[in-house]
């Protein structure tokens, strides 16, 4: 694969912060259920199968792509599965989410982790990647792995699925703060590890999701996370491909998330989206932040919303406009299309 | 009633940003099933009796004064019944939490709305706070009456129940914005008067609770929510008694939750105190934030992040001690008795 091909990219010159003529789209969770070619597929295969599943996987991924035209591809996965590798036992309940079936309550329980095999035991995911570069090559538009952030990785591990206010995990935090340290420690290797090797399959960006880490204060978040995030990011910094870090619910630490590393940050749309980029400064790039609800709101009312994005964020070196969480279910694909059309029909000066 | 009494409560003193000698300190939800008193009455009572009895709400509102000696008591009652006035039918389901049968789905629905009448059909919560007000008066301690607010209020109306992205009500304010406007402006009515009647049978303070707002982004509240929000709290204003104004997830938008009204702005835990309070300035009091996971957490634990939230705000007039959303159903009662003991213990210059 010549990298020459994605030197033009919007995406990559974004997380760069190299000036782009056009800003970039893409969504988090643009290829699910809103799509109906992802409903035929899912009509005959679980989520697990899918994304165990390297061709159906790279077929998903490459929808959106195909579809909308998007600026980025994101690999078609899930941030549970590296969990399988330490012997959690993973299943997807219709209705319910993601449920662990032996969640770790005891500091003790630490010692029944095995010690991961991730080539092995991720291997689906890696070989998806290799199909998609191999699609998308000839159309220049790169590749984003992903993997969820040790405190959302630790919290399914602890609390054995959803839960409101994360009580388990924070109580264990607080109470076994010293195993909290080797199950965050263990979760950032396998994390740095997945990362690593997604890379090395093809990957030309990847993005830590810490999606639950808006349940801390910004006391716990820098006392208990930051620093095995920060492993995490300083590990994968280091592999020469941009680093995207995402959370929800970060207003009130978004400085330490930046500090915690990654190239570009990824914004939720709680926050006043020329604010929280001036909060960050100029050394990193700002991807978001739409309210993914407005995506089911009449044509005028998303354009206007994004024009106001646009307004606020197009001309700041190193912007990738993205919704603040992953879409909804009841997306109208069409709003989806015209939203890239839109993004795409903003001239940079 | 002779008001003198409570002319020392460092609780409205703090309110009133006036100088006090000690911290004051009470808890959201601090009446509730972690406590054996409240859960030997709710074994014999679904919620919704006990906040019908006068009796009954009354007598749970006394117990966390009596157990552990809070700065206020905060009538038990629940956000929801105040719908009930319109047609709402409402119920709370075992593990699913509180159910609207008849939300309304359609701008068309509004005209099924019925006038409300809120003397009669409240007159339960008016009446537990006059027999509240009898008991506490020996010992100076005030009562706080509340409703939800507007926007809170119209998502339950509209989604029916919980719901993780407020998707409907969102697409209903962004789609029938005129039908939204009239929904908005009939509860901003309806929470405006129970407040007043809630003030003329004795509460000494209100808080509105905005307990779904942080679902909004900074843009959405100020357009959508605030005007409606200001209405209820520029009305409540007028009576004379301390306005608290609380939401959760607000941390990208204080300022403007600030501007729409409250003497006092209450903070949820995902925000750092000292830099919240410096961002709300002088002219308001600041309640909060503690975690309430805290209270899970050994003692240790609890009371170095109590001293730290303590050495952030403590000497600020206009500070009282809580946490930042409501206490959990496994915080175990002597963590609470100890925090206020140690609250209490912290001596102001």
């Amino acid at each position: 694969m010549n990298p020459a091909t994605f030197e033009n990219s919007p995406f990559l010159n974004a997380c760069r912060l190299k000036k782009n003529t056009r800003v970039p789209v893409w969504f988090l969770r643009q290829a699910g259920r809103y799509m109906a070619a992802y409903r035929q597929l899912r009509s005959r295969h679980s989520l697990l199968e899918m994304v165990k599943d390297p061709q159906l996987a790279a077929e998903v991924t490459l929808q959106p792509v195909q579809a909308f035209g998007v600026d980025a591809a994101i690999i078609f996965a899930d941030i549970l599965p590296p969990l399988e590798t330490l012997g959690f036992q993973l299943e997807f309940v219709q209705g319910e989410g993601p449920l662990i079936r032996n969640p770790i309550r005891e500091a003790s329980d630490l010692k029944k982790l095995k010690d991961p095999d991730v080539k092995k035991g991720l291997g689906f995911t890696f070989e998806a990647i290799r199909k998609v570069r191999q699609e998308l090559a000839p159309r220049g538009v790169p590749l984003i792995g992903f993997a969820g952030a040790p405190f959302t990785l630790a919290s399914y591990a602890i609390e054995g699925g959803s839960s409101k206010d994360k009580a388990l995990t924070k109580t264990w935090m607080r109470r076994e703060t010293a195993a909290w340290g080797v199950l965050m420690e263990s979760l950032a290797r396998l994390t740095a590890e997945y990362l690593t090797a997604q890379v090395e399959a093809g990957a030309q960006a990847v993005q830590l999701f810490d999606s639950w880490v808006g349940e801390l204060s910004p006391e716990d978040y820098r006392a208990y996370v930051a620093p095995y995030s920060h492993q995490v990011l300083s590990a994968v910094a280091k592999l020469g491909v941009p680093v995207l870090h995402f959370g929800t619910g970060t207003a009130g630490f978004l400085e330490d998330l930046r500090d915690a590393g990654g190239d570009v940050i990824g914004l939720d749309w709680r926050v006043d989206p020329a604010q929280a980029a001036q909060r960050l400064g100029p050394r990193v790039a700002v991807q978001g932040n739409l309210d993914p609800t407005l995506l089911l709101a009449p044509w005028e009312v998303l354009k206007g919303a994004a024009d106001r994005l646009l307004d606020a964020l197009a001309d700041r070196p190193g912007f990738i406009f993205n919704v603040g969480h992953g879409l909804g279910q009841t997306t109208p694909e069409d709003n989806v299309a015209r939203l890239v059309e839109h993004v795409h029909a903003r001239r940079l000066v």
